[in-house]
Protein backbone atom coordinates (compact mmCIF):
# COMPACT_ATOMS: atom_id res chain seq x y z
CA UNK A 1 0.00 0.00 0.00
CA UNK A 2 1.25 3.62 -0.60
CA UNK A 3 -0.52 7.14 -0.57
CA UNK A 4 -0.57 10.43 -2.73
CA UNK A 5 -2.34 13.67 -2.90
CA UNK A 6 -2.15 16.70 -5.46
CA UNK A 7 0.51 18.78 -3.53
CA UNK A 8 1.42 21.47 -5.71
CA UNK A 9 0.46 23.88 -8.05
CA UNK A 10 3.66 25.18 -10.50
CA UNK A 11 3.10 28.09 -12.44
CA UNK A 12 5.95 27.58 -15.24
CA UNK A 13 7.28 30.34 -17.27
CA UNK A 14 9.96 30.38 -19.46
CA UNK A 15 13.20 33.09 -19.34
CA UNK A 16 11.29 35.50 -21.28
CA UNK A 17 7.79 35.90 -19.30
CA UNK A 18 9.48 34.70 -15.92
CA UNK A 19 10.21 37.52 -14.24
CA UNK A 20 7.06 39.46 -15.24
CA UNK A 21 4.78 36.61 -14.37
CA UNK A 22 6.24 35.87 -11.21
CA UNK A 23 5.97 39.61 -9.91
CA UNK A 24 2.30 39.55 -10.74
CA UNK A 25 1.41 36.34 -9.46
CA UNK A 26 3.38 37.43 -5.87
CA UNK A 27 1.74 40.79 -6.21
CA UNK A 28 -1.88 38.98 -6.84
CA UNK A 29 -1.61 36.68 -3.98
CA UNK A 30 -0.16 39.69 -1.08
CA UNK A 31 2.78 37.09 -1.33
CA UNK A 32 6.62 38.47 -1.77
CA UNK A 33 8.95 37.79 -4.02
CA UNK A 34 11.56 34.98 -2.68
CA UNK A 35 15.05 36.83 -1.82
CA UNK A 36 16.25 33.51 -1.70
CA UNK A 37 15.09 30.90 -4.43
CA UNK A 38 16.30 27.51 -5.48
CA UNK A 39 15.85 28.10 -8.91
CA UNK A 40 14.55 27.21 -11.24
CA UNK A 41 11.51 27.51 -8.55
CA UNK A 42 10.46 29.87 -6.33
CA UNK A 43 7.98 29.50 -3.61
CA UNK A 44 5.13 31.97 -3.53
CA UNK A 45 2.52 30.90 -0.93
CA UNK A 46 0.21 28.00 0.63
CA UNK A 47 -3.20 26.66 -0.26
CA UNK A 48 -5.28 25.25 2.35
CA UNK A 49 -3.60 22.04 3.49
CA UNK A 50 -0.42 23.30 2.96
CA UNK A 51 -0.81 22.77 -0.76
CA UNK A 52 2.26 24.65 -2.44
CA UNK A 53 2.08 27.38 -5.28
CA UNK A 54 5.41 27.18 -6.92
CA UNK A 55 6.99 29.27 -9.62
CA UNK A 56 9.11 27.70 -12.37
CA UNK A 57 11.46 29.26 -14.43
CA UNK A 58 11.24 26.62 -17.97
CA UNK A 59 13.32 25.98 -20.61
CA UNK A 60 12.63 28.79 -23.63
CA UNK A 61 11.02 26.05 -26.04
CA UNK A 62 7.76 25.63 -22.99
CA UNK A 63 5.35 28.00 -23.12
CA UNK A 64 3.74 29.15 -20.41
CA UNK A 65 1.74 26.63 -18.41
CA UNK A 66 0.39 25.35 -15.24
CA UNK A 67 1.45 21.86 -13.61
CA UNK A 68 0.38 19.63 -11.02
CA UNK A 69 3.09 17.35 -8.75
CA UNK A 70 1.41 14.69 -7.17
CA UNK A 71 3.48 13.80 -3.62
CA UNK A 72 3.82 10.27 -2.83
CA UNK A 73 5.05 8.35 0.19
CA UNK A 74 6.32 5.54 -2.32
CA UNK A 75 7.14 7.51 -6.29
CA UNK A 76 7.84 3.97 -7.72
CA UNK A 77 4.17 2.74 -6.90
CA UNK A 78 2.40 5.53 -7.65
CA UNK A 79 4.27 5.99 -11.05
CA UNK A 80 3.77 2.19 -11.36
CA UNK A 81 0.06 2.92 -10.62
CA UNK A 82 -0.40 5.97 -12.71
CA UNK A 83 0.96 3.88 -16.06
CA UNK A 84 -1.74 1.34 -15.25
CA UNK A 85 -4.36 4.20 -15.57
CA UNK A 86 -2.89 5.45 -18.96
CA UNK A 87 -0.27 7.69 -18.37
CA UNK A 88 3.35 7.60 -19.75
CA UNK A 89 6.41 8.47 -18.21
CA UNK A 90 8.11 11.20 -19.86
CA UNK A 91 11.69 10.91 -17.54
CA UNK A 92 12.97 9.61 -14.68
CA UNK A 93 15.02 12.38 -12.50
CA UNK A 94 16.84 12.12 -9.48
CA UNK A 95 13.96 11.02 -7.04
CA UNK A 96 10.89 11.97 -8.90
CA UNK A 97 9.28 11.36 -12.08
CA UNK A 98 7.79 13.76 -15.20
CA UNK A 99 4.73 11.70 -16.56
CA UNK A 100 1.55 12.89 -19.12
CA UNK A 101 -2.07 12.11 -19.11
CA UNK A 102 -3.39 9.74 -21.68
CA UNK A 103 -3.73 13.67 -23.05
CA UNK A 104 -0.24 14.50 -22.95
CA UNK A 105 -0.93 16.46 -20.06
CA UNK A 106 2.71 17.01 -17.96
CA UNK A 107 3.00 16.24 -14.57
CA UNK A 108 4.69 15.25 -12.11
CA UNK A 109 5.14 12.46 -9.41
CA UNK A 110 7.56 13.29 -6.50
CA UNK A 111 7.94 11.96 -2.83
CA UNK A 112 6.54 14.12 -0.21
CA UNK A 113 8.14 17.33 0.65
CA UNK A 114 4.83 20.22 1.45
CA UNK A 115 4.06 18.91 5.10
CA UNK A 116 3.76 15.41 6.65
CA UNK A 117 1.11 16.21 9.11
CA UNK A 118 -0.71 17.43 5.67
CA UNK A 119 0.32 14.49 3.46
CA UNK A 120 -1.11 12.28 6.40
CA UNK A 121 -4.44 13.93 6.62
CA UNK A 122 -5.44 14.41 2.69
CA UNK A 123 -3.34 11.40 0.81
CA UNK A 124 -5.71 8.62 -0.42
CA UNK A 125 -4.32 5.03 0.08
CA UNK A 126 -4.28 3.07 -3.00
CA UNK A 127 -4.44 -1.07 -2.32
CA UNK B 1 -12.33 46.25 -0.41
CA UNK B 2 -13.11 43.25 -1.35
CA UNK B 3 -11.67 39.83 -0.93
CA UNK B 4 -10.44 36.57 -3.60
CA UNK B 5 -8.93 33.34 -3.46
CA UNK B 6 -7.42 30.79 -5.84
CA UNK B 7 -10.23 28.34 -5.54
CA UNK B 8 -10.32 26.14 -8.71
CA UNK B 9 -7.80 24.21 -10.24
CA UNK B 10 -9.56 23.16 -14.28
CA UNK B 11 -8.00 20.25 -16.25
CA UNK B 12 -8.44 21.04 -19.83
CA UNK B 13 -9.10 18.78 -22.64
CA UNK B 14 -10.41 19.53 -26.20
CA UNK B 15 -12.38 16.64 -27.48
CA UNK B 16 -10.16 14.65 -28.98
CA UNK B 17 -8.66 14.07 -25.71
CA UNK B 18 -11.06 14.67 -22.75
CA UNK B 19 -12.93 11.57 -22.34
CA UNK B 20 -9.25 9.43 -22.43
CA UNK B 21 -7.43 11.92 -19.80
CA UNK B 22 -11.00 12.74 -17.80
CA UNK B 23 -11.37 8.69 -16.71
CA UNK B 24 -7.72 8.71 -15.99
CA UNK B 25 -7.56 11.74 -13.57
CA UNK B 26 -10.78 10.59 -12.06
CA UNK B 27 -8.77 7.41 -11.52
CA UNK B 28 -5.85 9.00 -10.56
CA UNK B 29 -8.19 10.63 -7.81
CA UNK B 30 -10.39 7.37 -6.50
CA UNK B 31 -13.17 9.80 -7.66
CA UNK B 32 -15.92 9.02 -10.25
CA UNK B 33 -17.14 10.65 -13.60
CA UNK B 34 -19.92 12.40 -12.79
CA UNK B 35 -23.22 10.92 -14.12
CA UNK B 36 -24.81 14.31 -14.46
CA UNK B 37 -21.79 16.82 -15.51
CA UNK B 38 -22.87 20.64 -16.53
CA UNK B 39 -21.22 20.49 -20.12
CA UNK B 40 -18.87 21.98 -20.69
CA UNK B 41 -17.63 21.21 -16.82
CA UNK B 42 -17.08 18.03 -14.46
CA UNK B 43 -16.31 17.98 -11.11
CA UNK B 44 -13.61 15.76 -10.44
CA UNK B 45 -12.74 15.92 -6.73
CA UNK B 46 -12.28 18.68 -3.87
CA UNK B 47 -8.68 19.81 -2.31
CA UNK B 48 -8.25 20.50 1.45
CA UNK B 49 -10.32 23.89 2.04
CA UNK B 50 -12.80 23.19 -1.06
CA UNK B 51 -10.69 24.19 -3.62
CA UNK B 52 -12.38 22.18 -6.62
CA UNK B 53 -10.28 19.85 -9.10
CA UNK B 54 -12.59 20.32 -12.25
CA UNK B 55 -12.60 18.90 -15.97
CA UNK B 56 -13.60 21.48 -18.99
CA UNK B 57 -13.90 19.91 -22.55
CA UNK B 58 -12.60 23.45 -24.56
CA UNK B 59 -12.52 23.53 -28.28
CA UNK B 60 -10.65 21.49 -30.30
CA UNK B 61 -7.49 24.51 -30.96
CA UNK B 62 -7.02 24.42 -27.40
CA UNK B 63 -4.04 22.44 -26.32
CA UNK B 64 -4.07 20.10 -23.16
CA UNK B 65 -3.73 22.96 -20.28
CA UNK B 66 -4.44 23.43 -16.63
CA UNK B 67 -6.02 26.77 -15.92
CA UNK B 68 -6.99 28.59 -12.68
CA UNK B 69 -10.23 30.39 -11.26
CA UNK B 70 -9.67 33.14 -8.71
CA UNK B 71 -12.82 33.30 -7.00
CA UNK B 72 -13.85 36.70 -5.98
CA UNK B 73 -16.58 38.56 -3.80
CA UNK B 74 -16.85 41.88 -6.56
CA UNK B 75 -15.11 40.41 -9.62
CA UNK B 76 -15.02 43.90 -11.34
CA UNK B 77 -13.05 44.77 -8.05
CA UNK B 78 -10.69 42.24 -8.59
CA UNK B 79 -9.83 42.09 -12.37
CA UNK B 80 -9.19 45.70 -11.76
CA UNK B 81 -6.87 44.92 -9.02
CA UNK B 82 -5.11 42.56 -11.39
CA UNK B 83 -5.31 45.08 -14.73
CA UNK B 84 -3.56 47.12 -11.96
CA UNK B 85 -0.89 44.60 -11.21
CA UNK B 86 -0.18 43.88 -15.38
CA UNK B 87 -2.66 41.19 -16.33
CA UNK B 88 -4.83 41.45 -19.27
CA UNK B 89 -8.38 41.19 -20.19
CA UNK B 90 -9.23 38.40 -22.23
CA UNK B 91 -12.91 37.66 -22.55
CA UNK B 92 -15.56 38.93 -20.56
CA UNK B 93 -18.73 36.46 -20.05
CA UNK B 94 -21.56 36.18 -18.46
CA UNK B 95 -20.62 36.75 -14.36
CA UNK B 96 -16.73 35.66 -15.11
CA UNK B 97 -13.87 37.14 -17.00
CA UNK B 98 -11.15 35.24 -18.84
CA UNK B 99 -7.63 36.94 -18.57
CA UNK B 100 -3.66 36.28 -19.23
CA UNK B 101 -0.89 36.80 -17.20
CA UNK B 102 2.12 39.18 -19.03
CA UNK B 103 3.37 36.17 -20.16
CA UNK B 104 0.23 35.39 -21.80
CA UNK B 105 -1.00 32.33 -19.35
CA UNK B 106 -4.60 32.12 -19.20
CA UNK B 107 -6.52 32.59 -15.88
CA UNK B 108 -10.48 33.09 -14.63
CA UNK B 109 -12.00 35.29 -12.10
CA UNK B 110 -15.12 34.34 -11.18
CA UNK B 111 -17.97 34.52 -8.04
CA UNK B 112 -17.63 32.79 -5.44
CA UNK B 113 -19.67 28.96 -5.88
CA UNK B 114 -16.79 26.27 -3.91
CA UNK B 115 -17.99 27.61 -0.31
CA UNK B 116 -18.65 30.25 1.07
CA UNK B 117 -17.21 29.30 4.67
CA UNK B 118 -13.52 28.26 3.03
CA UNK B 119 -14.08 31.34 1.06
CA UNK B 120 -14.34 33.42 3.96
CA UNK B 121 -11.63 31.84 5.78
CA UNK B 122 -8.66 31.69 3.06
CA UNK B 123 -9.69 34.58 0.95
CA UNK B 124 -7.21 37.69 0.92
CA UNK B 125 -8.54 41.17 1.79
CA UNK B 126 -7.63 44.11 -0.67
CA UNK B 127 -7.54 47.74 0.31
Amino acid sequence: MHRSRIAVVLIDHPEQSYDAAATFWAAAQGAQRQTDPEPPYESLARLPGNVALELQKTGSGTPPRIHLDLEADDVAAEVARLEGLGATVSERADGWVVMADPGGLVFCVVPVWTDRADFDRHATTWP
